[in-house]
């Protein structure tokens, strides 16, 4: 018995419920969302301290952050979505950190600039310090795309499903990527999965900080 | 045949070079480090794109991220230093991503405004943001060193090393940690082991920001 907590449309929980629909096994979804400083329940706590959605619970076992969850799925039920030799393995866990630490945060605050800071200000010039944070790793993973479909080669995997899951702000944040062809296409062959729903439906606002150095503060 | 590029005193690839020293297997050291903006050879980018060390080479396996090669060799070469089972490794996949989403980025400004930074400016008002994003993912893991002495329970491994090797730029920032007592202990422990030196070395300086806006968004 798997139960996921977190709510798709406010959480990253919808990276893990993709997760699971690819893998077609049944799960309970717990459609839990904090707002900021609200008090966690204790028995959230217990599963994970941190307080954060998503969590998983398979069985008793209990995981946190988001891509580690996707990557247990993959290698415990996922067939050839998971890494098939201990060299896959690496890779999946090397994009996997590597979305984290290059691309997140900057497109995380791209995309609170574009659409979801409450009241919008399009014109924050902090947009371009992300653009530009964003412009160095794109062009990596746009020139490794342009040489295979898919991150691990010729097969769609949990590593595209990990890197998309991420990356599928720019979408929210509805940011061109034409200098990023490559990059483009794989993004949009994978959000287009049917099992990758939950992505497209993301529905909640940030509250606005009220200065520029504190939107950077943000994410940092 | 396994090679190491970056200079452990100037790159993350002290942390490589402390679970290689674990492993007791003998390996090649390139000592390379760029300055920003310094273009990198073509035969570098060839091994990884991003042009950053760590990068390994085992038999002509290319990886990067420092705690995506630590894993990997832990699980081909590390005995009971990697994980067990597949729960085990979920947990060192989880605690690595963990430490790189809640703890890098601000750790490191705060031990580039400590001791990193030239000219040093220690009054620096980011130190208290930096000290305030780190209060919360701090007080997790000592909640979970106080009920056990390794992240993953009685035993020393991988998930240790990645999160120590992280979390070691707190004694280069010279944090005070009275509030942590379990992490402190634990942190302690770790980096005490002679495998663990190239950490205790650090050697290099960065140029500091012009302004409080510049010097957050160099760590976003």
């Amino acid at each position: 018995m798997i139960t996921l907590y977190g709510d798709p449309a406010k959480t990253r929980a919808n990276r893990c419920s993709w997760m699971l629909k690819e893998l077609e096994i049944e799960f309970s979804l717990e459609k839990l969302a904090f707002l900021p400083g609200q008090p966690k329940p204790p028995e959230f706590l217990a599963l994970n301290p941190n307080g954060k959605c998503p969590t998983l619970v398979d069985e008793g076992f209990s995981l946190f952050e988001s891509l580690a969850i996707n990557l247990y799925l993959a290698k415990k039920y996922g067939g050839v979505l998971g890494p098939q030799t201990a060299e896959e393995e690496a890779l999946v866990t090397q994009w996997s950190l590597w979305v984290m630490a290059e691309v997140e945060k900057p497109l995380l605050m791209a995309a609170a600039i574009r659409t979801l800071f409450t009241p919008a200000d399009p014109s924050d010039e902090e947009l371009e310090l992300a653009l530009w944070k964003l412009a160095r790793p794109w062009g990596v993973l746009n020139a490794h795309l342009e040489r295979q479909p898919f991150i691990l080669g010729e097969r769609f995997s949990v590593a595209d499903i990990n890197v998309a899951s991420v990356m599928h702000m720019a979408l929210i944040a509805e940011l061109n990527m034409s200098a990023w062809p490559a990059l483009k296409a794989w993004l949009d062959t994978c959000l287009s999965r049917p099992q990758a729903i939950d992505l497209l439906t993301v529905d909640f606002k940030v509250p606005r900080p009220k200065t520029p150095r504190d939107i950077i503060a943000m994410f940092l």
